[in-house]
């Protein structure tokens, strides 16, 4: 079934407003099994939303629409499906009455602009609205059944969840079997990951492979719908492709044949073993997400000492629910006297050596683990730019100091961005890739 | 002249990618004047791609291409626009030596997957691009020119600001005489914002007002093409109408009558008097920029104590550039011991009161200021959630301390989000608020 969508509105052709709700719906739909093959935005023009009605409905199962159903003049939704189905607009006394309700509720009286919003295409059906005014209505013409929602994402989001979701599910009868997994990759360039992935589609051609870069790390996903899934045509099974057979989890060599999970394990198994360490997270996690995993795993805690990083390391830690269960302190001693005077620096050690240097970032790294008590510490030295350092190293030099039982280590890496942002992020990720590899004994 | 958008990217239609770039070409394209007309988003499939293409070459006059040119296989823009075309792809040298320039600067060589990206339609003209390794194209197709450029937002930008505006510019002869201003709100919700400028519409009809909403901020902006203005026909100059003319700036009061800029300046100061307060920057500057901005002149230094918002502010200041002139030290102390350690809190304060309390608050922001030796500090510890923190307070709930030159105080806070990332923002914000309000002297 093809299902596209359409969002409405002047404010997005206008470039004021990101569409966040056709993603938020693409990744609904997806949940369902259903792909969205086209999405489209028009502005606050009867004529083209009409037109644009017109065409989805001769060629999609289910569109959905969202914006252009509020009281001021430019929402026209309702207008532009009953010119596209030729109906007129009606009072809906249902739709009347929710709004009724919920103004009541927060007692105010309608006003004759909220009553234009009850005014929907003759044959349509009233999708309620129970965090906004604008009712919603969902109508059929030619091939396509239409949902019609408000663009407000809080309101939108409540219509799909409680009633366009239900509604979908019983007219089309939809049981997906959807397996979904993701990895993080860092350390490599989104080609390289491409390059060493590329014989995929040829070993696994039912299973869909995607890249996401959130710079400085990768995603990379396998999306496969089993439902109908004929292991015997798969050239996996093909005695000439090698695959690692002592990887956990796969247990029953013979029941991938019919067994669409063992396919899917597979498939997993494969793109693992080609990325080999890069793999950061073999559940898609975030690089600070893993760490605080592995930390909880073991009982240990974690402090950071942070420069040149300015505290986007401590900032990533505590996205976290839960981080301060392990992480206790991060010290932004941006300043040279911060940096004695809080974690402790030889300040023969900045005289002699700079504050860009493997014996700074460790002796930041243990002054960190000592003032807080952690097990482990981090830390970051270097030049983020745009403008050099007080030193002569370049724009994208880091020292990365590591200290922890029985370690106090120190290396400097440099990167060729010349942006000060992605430089920030690139040297708290390779902190972060630093003190993961150590807890996962991967040193 | 009819422009459209085309994204592409199954990222999109999976709803793993919000489409950030549409909005931003949308904007940047309204300031040459263009509205767009449809914006179409596709996935990484060859035959929508290619159908799409022709459909729009029959229609638009420009058309905005986004992704697909990386180097994996599922990048097909290129693919699909020669199909449309009916064109070969080629091997262009250009293309191919900008990235094997842009390899070599990183000291990488060329692989084969890179290669694949300098293949493009034969009759197309080569973008380039110096932020990444993707090349982009232009080519004619029936009445629309085409201008394909990378998905990634930094790469994006940085071809549509260098070759594609230009491009543009030349070809379709527009000389805007533009006038843009940007204000930057904090404190107000984006429907509280507009009820208070409703009337601007009315007042300055030749000025598109527009609302981009960055949590926890809000931009607002106007933007006023002057060519052709004829300023004897607004309503401003109906004296029933008063705007207070002792504002700064407003010098002449009978140029506005013949002279644009005198307009624009107008409006811009209705704006700012509708709005008062909650105007944090008379420039479009984030919070951060302001602050240091403000710090500059006064040639002063800051240093930050955070727990709840875990590093966040201090990232946020170190995002700007030159922040090391005026940023001393962050102490995220999130433990208790650190507290006390790193910033001397006293054990009986957080034994009575709790960490999540004013006079924690306060001694905090005194602690790391005397630790660093810096003019200003501000302090934040509260509930970012999701779980509630260690006394009974609310998630939502954070105190805010501030202390410098004979200023010694704090103030607790409640903010009504249930989300651990949009508190530590908005938390966040609000520190630099009650900070940037004792600079600019509106306490």
């Amino acid at each position: 079934m093809i299902a596209e969508i359409l969002s409405t509105g002047d404010e997005v052709m206008l470039g004021d407003l990101v569409d966040t709700n056709s993603a938020y719906l693409c990744d609904r739909l997806k949940q369902l099994g259903i792909v969205v093959s086209r999405i489209t935005a028009r502005g606050d023009d009867v004529e083209a939303v009409s037109e644009t009605i017109l065409h989805i409905s001769r060629r999609a199962g289910i569109c959905l629409v969202t914006g252009g159903l509020g009281p001021t003049s430019d929402d026209i939704t309702a207008q532009a499906c009953a010119k596209a189905a030729e109906q007129t607009l009606v009072l809906h006394p249902g739709a009347y009455e929710s709004m009724k309700t919920y103004f009541a509720r927060r007692g105010f009286a309608l006003t004759p602009e909220n009553e234009k919003q009850a005014l929907l295409p003759a044959k349509a059906d009233v999708l309620k609205n129970t965090h906004g005014t604008a009712p919603g209505f969902c109508f059929q013409l030619n091939q396509c059944l239409f949902f019609c929602m408000p663009g407000v994402p809080s309101e939108m989001k409540q219509m799909m969840e409680t009633q366009v979701v239900p509604h979908i599910t019983k007219v089309f009868g939809l049981t997906p079997n959807l397996h979904i997994r993701r990895l993080t990759i860092f350390g490599l360039p989104e080609s390289r990951v491409g390059a060493l992935l590329k014989d995929f589609n040829d070993l696994f051609a039912d299973i869909r492979l995607g890249f996401r870069a959130s710079f400085p790390t990768i995603e990379v996903k396998l999306v496969f719908d089993s439902t109908g899934f004929c292991p015997e045509n798969q050239k996996i099974f093909d005695s000439s492709i090698q695959v690692d057979s002592t990887i956990q989890g796969e247990k029953d060599l013979d029941a991938e044949k019919t067994d669409p999970r063992a396919y899917f394990e597979k498939a997993g198994h494969w793109v693992v073993r080609q990325l080999g360490k890069k793999v950061v997270s073999l559940t898609g996690l975030a690089l600070e997400a893993e760490v605080g995993r592995l930390l909880k795993q073991r009982g240990q805690t974690l402090a950071v000492a942070e420069s040149c990083t300015g505290g986007l390391i401590s900032h990533l830690i505590t996205e976290v629910p839960g981080s301060s269960d392990y992480f206790l302190l991060s010290a932004v001693t941006y300043a040279n006297a911060a940096k004695i005077k809080v974690l402790g620096i030889a300040s023969e050690t900045l005289e002699t050596h700079g504050a860009v240097h493997e014996k700074t970032a460790r002796e930041m790294a243990q002054g960190a683990r000592q003032v807080s008590g952690a097990d482990w510490a981090v830390s970051t030295t270097g030049i983020a730019g745009p403008g050099g350092g007080p030193t002569e190293k370049k724009v994208g030099t880091v020292c990365i100091g590591l200290a922890g039982p029985g370690v106090a280590d120190a290396r400097q890496y440099h990167f060729t961005f010349d942006d000060r942002s992605r430089n920030k992020k690139i040297f708290a990720a390779m902190a972060l890739e630093v003190l993961r590899r150590q807890l996962a004994g991967e040193n």
